[in-house]
């Protein structure tokens, strides 16, 4: 069954294990390709050009917008952040399935620019575990792990919109089940239109 | 992540290999319960009841609709044919995933009945492959094998209701991918409800 790639949306409460995840998924596995976001924000310490993101100034994101060349993008803090068109159609042809990490108002936009794509929510097995993990940095103040838990509670009211949960107890375990969800998606009769296609005309010329 | 089982409805073209599949399956892990068919046509030569079928009389197949023991039925040349509600919730609540084989019609009513059942539609890898296994047994007419295509066709437009494609190519390897196709919808939220409202909860509880 050979056809071209998924994109697939991965996001989940911050915290979950999203980053480490996918990482781990891409360097697993053959057929993954990561997609890198563009914004208009300084690059950090240590942050590099092309792997964490594509910086770029605020003039050539707007003109990027206008030219259609972003699946979709939106603004936090007077940055924009946003998800460059190519490189995710040409990983597609190639077949490749292609991930992105954002949040559920961009995989929502996402959902309807690429109907196909499948949806992700990457969950820590409990609340309680939730907020050790946020905690255990040890980087975050007392208020933002707090706001970032009433964030993870609004999320959570969005799951519905996803296809499937995945529950990150064991990262190998949760590796290896994030790529057969994936594998699985790939017997969708959606994205097999063309094979149902054929079969049908094969059936029409037997008859 | 532990709950009820799934409801696995199969159907697929004549000649693509369902039914051994499915015994396969069943044999091959443990969670999997064949559901057996109720109807009023008489034993054939073989055939037992309770493995093939449960055999009964007009009469008391007509008390099971009343009663509403029945998830679907469906008449074919004067007899009556269903799927006997008591023993599909029995495996459902002991954390069974069952399986039913049955065409597209009855499929649709189990997952009116069923809003979580999984859909599952069976095909050999080409057309061509289909006619030589129908001819391969030999024992089919001319006649009935172009009949059994012209179903099949029928039932090919009725693909894009299932959830996912099987393509019988290897039988164990199709056994293996029925599998895992099966283990990813217990992923989905609409099948974790509970473990999202729960999540909701514990979140508003720590907020």
């Amino acid at each position: 069954m050979k056809h071209s790639g998924i994109l697939i949306v991965v996001s989940g409460f911050s915290g979950a294990g999203k980053g480490t995840l996918m990482k781990q998924l891409v360097h697993a596995y053959d057929n993954y390709a990561l997609s890198v976001s563009m914004t208009t924000r300084k690059p950090r310490p240590g942050e590099q050009e092309g792997r964490e993101y594509f910086f770029v100034t605020r003039e050539e994101f707007e003109e990027k917008i206008e030219q259609n060349g972003l699946v979709e993008y939106a603004q936090y803090c007077d940055n924009y952040y946003g998800t460059p068109r190519e490189y995710v159609e040409k990983q597609l042809e190639k077949g490749k399935d292609v991930i992105l990490e954002i949040e559920i108002q961009g995989a929502l936009k996402v959902k309807k620019a690429f109907p196909t794509a499948l949806l992700l929510f990457v969950m820590p097995p409990s609340a309680g575990e939730l907020k050790k993990r946020l905690e255990g940095r040890g980087t975050e103040s007392r208020e933002v792990i707090q706001k970032r838990l009433r964030r993870a509670s609004e999320e959570a009211d969005g799951i519905e919109n996803y296809d499937y949960i995945v529950i990150n107890d064991k990262l190998d375990e949760c590796v290896e089940q994030m790529h057969s969800l994936i594998q699985a998606a790939h017997y969708s009769p959606v994205r097999n239109e063309e094979l149902i296609e054929n079969m049908r005309k094969e059936l029409e010329a037997l008859k």
